[in-house]
């Protein structure tokens, strides 16, 4: 293309981004081309650190600061350490603590079970939780994996795990989204509200 | 929020995108963290060097590569140098230099007249034009400014701008509904628009 090669670089690099077509990726690089100096060179400086300066909670594996042992989360102890809610990925981490309604703590897996792409348990962060369970006194595991094939399999390999292990497992409620409409939702979703119909009191 | 910081502030950066949500800045964010470190380098560094690297050329107003006085398509001599097409903004010359279906050079205006957010012709790059068309014996000028009330009224005052100076003076054909954004239009239209182009009475 006849694109100078400073910008049309910048577009290959955004059209890598995942929804980011070539016609978006255009869009942005120019957009960044004419917005203040600052815009770009604060997000080439949060991208040029972002690799050195995140790592891993040495618990329950989600994000952290580099340099920390344990996240925020698990070093805090207004938290109820014996209460794990075991999520795929750390997005469902922020996902669960947008709503503030979770006292407890999470394990973030790293993934779900997926023999088709060829993902065991060894992949995930499986052999850490059944350690972190042995070690602790745990009293409920809530296993918030996504609603899907991988998910659905995942919790039932982690149930089969954790039988006898820990007192209390429990998943996620399956049923209508709050806001959804009955006539749009999928017969899954209409199947498994009508099963776990709850006694209104 | 309790996220760590370096996280928070690649969202914060990302947020600030055109089109970019917090949803979908935490997802970019995510993925970029998890894919491999070339993919992060590689975007800050095209985003560090993007403004310093990319200059404009003095004779048309396109981006080029810094350092060089005119842009590749202004020092193309297999262009034709006196069929001048007139376009707002750098992404549109994108889009009709990808249909492959002009031979001429550029001007990029740089905007289009505008009461409502004050723009004016003095705001433009009409004077440096004018300039050009006076210094040279341009045959055509094909006003290929936005089907948009701005894009009109930049056409029209363009045209009587250049009245008596220019044999001809076209517009790109209708076939680009009103409202829409000619960098979106796709080959074809873009091609009909050209080949359909019309005198300006």
């Amino acid at each position: 293309m006849f694109l100078p090669e400073p910008i049309q670089r910048l577009i290959d690099a955004l059209s890598r981004l995942p929804g980011v077509g070539p016609k978006t990726a255009s869009r942005l690089a120019f957009y960044l081309l004419r917005s203040p100096d600052e815009l770009s060179s604060e997000l080439s400086e949060a991208l040029a650190t972002i690799k050195t300066d995140i790592a891993y909670c040495q618990r329950c594996y989600n994000i952290t600061t580099a340099g920390r042992e344990l996240c925020e989360i698990c070093s805090d102890s207004r938290r109820d350490q014996n209460l794990i809610c075991i999520v795929e990925e750390p997005l469902d981490v922020i996902a669960l603590e947008r709503t503030g309604a979770f006292e407890g703590v999470y394990h973030v897996l790293d993934g779900a079970l997926s023999p088709i792409e060829g993902i065991g348990p060894e992949d995930l962060k499986i052999q850490e939780l059944m350690a972190r369970v042995e070690g602790g006194e745990v009293g409920e595991i809530i296993i918030a994996t996504n609603p899907s094939m991988e998910g659905d399999a995942t919790a039932m390999f982690l149930q089969g795990q954790l039988k006898g292990l820990v007192a209390r497992v429990t998943r996620l409620a399956r049923g209508l989204p709050m806001g959804g409409d009955l006539e749009y939702a999928d017969q899954n979703t209409i199947q498994r509200a009508l099963a776990g119909r709850q006694e209104m009191k």
